[in-house]
């Protein structure tokens, strides 16, 4: 599977009374290098182990393989992982037949939110809400993986 | 889980007339660094992601994670594996009541041929056949992962 995803800051805090669901994401890698990010989440009750490949040329698709593990294996490969555990809140909005998933970073990403989208091609478009900002689609600081490693707080 | 493991040159092919089962095997790794090695391999029919730690001091136990998957989803995920791709044929053998894993490798490992053996403590005992040689374990560079970047043939 490939996923088309694109990326944006927010700036404002509108979003939380959209939302219809808010789930605690605790996540580390294994891998954080970009040709081959394996990542390790406990979301909610539930817990994956996903792999991504690396972006396209355009930043817009990236392969990614996801598999459900349980809670309590995710608990102690998270030891395991690389330093930099991440931690925030994931809120879902629906926007018409889009929906987006907006994460609000704690702890060394503290103060960043980013907006993020699933699109069907490359093409497809959508309306952008009043809290969205600026396009961060393709820049690597953004990635979980980099942002384990460099945290929003040294930058 | 954490497994003991004690591993040995294997000195000839003796081996081949005792083993029960021979099995191609196919794996390549999404990390190779040894604090967290992930491992895809193609076993025959089967297919597995593997996850293991970092060995003990004595390198006899290490923490190891497995995980079944479809041989289509690991032929995608060798795709993205780091360059080093391993070919061996896999030999059960039985010994009493333990049971040998002898690696015989291939491509770039040609004329490296390993045996494994699972212990359950540190203190367990084994009969030790003719066919084999000096013990390597926790010699990195036996390791699959080590194989994989620094293969035999360059040694």
């Amino acid at each position: 599977m490939t996923e088309i995803e694109r990326k944006f800051l927010v700036k404002s805090d509108a979003f939380k009374s959209d939302a219809y669901q808010k789930t605690r994401i605790v996540q580390g890698f294994l891998n954080t290098n970009p040709e081959r990010t394996v990542r390790i989440r406990v979301n909610g009750p539930q817990a994956f182990l996903t792999v991504k490949g690396k972006s396209s040329e355009n930043g817009l698709s990236r392969f990614e393989w996801e598999k459900e593990i349980e809670v309590e294996e995710a608990e102690n490969l998270l030891k395991l992982c690389e330093p930099g555990i991440i931690e925030k809140d994931r809120y879902l909005v629906k926007n018409q037949d889009h929906i987006f998933e907006v994460d609000e970073f704690h702890g060394q990403n503290k103060g960043l939110i980013i907006a993020e989208i699933e699109l069907k091609s490359e093409e497809d478009k959508f309306l952008k809400p009043l809290w969205v900002g600026e396009e961060v689609t393709g820049d690597n600081r953004y990635y979980n993986s980099q942002l384990s490693k460099k945290p929003y707080k040294n930058w």
